[in-house]
């Protein structure tokens, strides 16, 4: 029997029970689902090792931070995830468990949002890449970036930032390399964490569906992302920097690296909080903590103009271009 | 402005309209489709750097072949391609217009069929990877790998092992050694056409609907392929040798090589041909000549019992294992 054989069959006897409307799950040439009449959102993210995660993680981690940052892209749809399928390419030296592990870990995440795995693909490759698509349906009109008009008030969940953070601690780590040196080692644990195994925002982008007219996901940074809804929605996004949410782990941190925690919250990216836009009149509808006690706050507010800024004492300065941006990280190097 | 966003632009500026139903496109969070009740066909396949495709093949070659794999695999199942989505891992020092090539190539595929790329995502990484998530709609029940039948006929289509010596003579070319010395150009262009850019047989699966109880598309070559069939629908597969498709160009090759050609046709892989079976008291709906000119043919029948095997002279061999396996050829290494 050939490897990729051998493995769907593990794998289909780890399986939870199909739900109904999967007519062919894993191993046919396709999966076969049945839809009702309506809108589905479908997307799809990769993490490349080194990457978007450091060589040495543990497949199950791995896996789990790809759904989760799948997830965390229908969150800002308002869309209730149900299907998945789950691409790994990976050093066939490693052996069939480690495909295995990834699975569990996208499960151990998908699985509490009774989203399914349907399918997927295996390949040898020289590092490990991990590629999911998601799909699910909308349960109102789907979030759009596009929607954001002057007077909406703009709201981010979470602390963004410490995924940043994180990310620096796991690679000084991974080095044998000193980083904020006297940090609490409980501090340093939620930034790893935050970087590790980011929380998608499920439950609040189908609480604030219908009620936000733009959203976001943040994957590259607050100012890049609110720069994004801004030219969308053809206006401006104004951040107040007095109301960001600096969790005082971030806070610490940075003090001990000598940065900026606001440029970390602004640019840092890797967070997969909501940042969104909800009209004046809504805004008593948003919690301050959203479901699975994620914190919200209202960070700002969508003005006439473009481009987006953060305002400290009156001054404003161009925000919209800070942010992590793959490509041009890489061309740099 | 950030890489992605700056390809997602370049990108959009070349695409045709979006045909009706898709409500997003690529550039938010997710895409957005319109579905109407009923059942969707979703396959994934990626294709990766020197495993997939050798290294310096043009990106457009790259997406297109990307393309055809998947287009393939809905075609096994009997649906009409809607919808893709493209991920594009690459070294970001190709540059921007090396992921835009292989949307390119990719399109060139998909335009023809209608199928509407609608997202994606775009990494950076140290080898290329492509890959795509294509959903379409089975016009009728979906053909399975699972329904074959004692008695039922096997048909192949096209002349499969063409690609696997394609390969062979793409990889001694690349390396500067000869191959196959004294092979025509012409049949040498066969054999290279084969692997680089084969044709997936979306509308001869779309003809077998309804009438095939079990199709598979040859990706893995015929012997483990016809294995795949017969294991899923708990039968035997039984081929005959003198009923293979031989083309004259890899009888040449395989010559020149002191290869089997059938061994190539039944281990050989990457095809893409539909391997499928039909009641013999439908067999007279199986054209000779598939849709845009695919030779099909009856190479065998299906019997009770197990697995899959060459007939010649009344002697039997089982194939059901032989066949390309990407993880043990990988282990083997």
């Amino acid at each position: 029997m050939a490897g990729e054989d051998r493995f769907v069959r593990r794998l289909l006897a780890e399986l939870p029970p199909s739900p109904a409307g999967v007519r062919v799950g894993p191993g046919d040439d396709a999966a076969v689902v049945e839809v009702p009449a309506g809108l589905c959102a479908i997307t799809t993210d990769m993490l490349v090792e080194d990457v978007d995660f450091l060589p040495g993680w543990p497949p199950e981690a791995v896996g789990r931070r790809a759904m989760a940052v799948n997830l965390s892209d229908l969150a800002a749809m308002g869309a209730r995830p149900q299907h998945f399928l789950l691409s790994i390419a990976f050093p066939a030296a490693r052996g069939e468990d480690y495909p295995l592990s990834v699975a569990r870990g996208a499960l151990s995440r998908a699985a509490p949002l009774s989203a399914a795995l349907v399918g997927g693909d295996l390949s040898d490759a020289p590092i490990t890449m991990v590629s999911i698509t998601l799909w699910g349906r909308p349960e109102k009109a789907p979030t759009l970036r596009s929607g954001a008009r002057p007077g909406d008030l703009l709201f981010l969940s979470g602390h963004p930032g410490r995924a940043a953070a994180g990310l620096r601690l796991a690679r000084s780590r991974a080095e044998g390399r000193c980083c904020a040196p006297g940090l609490a080692e409980e501090a340093a644990r939620e930034l790893l964490a935050a970087y590790e195994d980011p929380e998608p925002r499920v439950a609040l982008g189908l609480l604030i569906a219908g009620i936000a007219t733009a959203a976001i996901d943040v994957s590259d940074g607050v100012g890049i992302d609110a720069g994004r809804i801004a030219e969308a929605s053809g206006a401006r996004a104004v951040i107040e920097r007095a109301r960001l949410p600096i969790s005082p782990a971030l806070e610490d941190f940075a003090g001990r690296e000598g940065l900026d925690p606001v440029a970390l919250l602004l640019s840092g990216g890797d967070d997969y909080e909501l940042l969104f836009s909800v009209p004046p009149e809504r805004a008593r509808e948003i919690p301050r903590e959203g479901p699975g006690g994620a914190p919200v706050r209202q960070i700002g507010r969508i003005e006439a103009g473009r481009g987006a800024a953060l305002r400290e004492d009156s001054a404003e300065r161009d925000i919209g271009e800070l942010g992590h941006d793959h490509l041009r990280a890489a061309e740099a190097r």
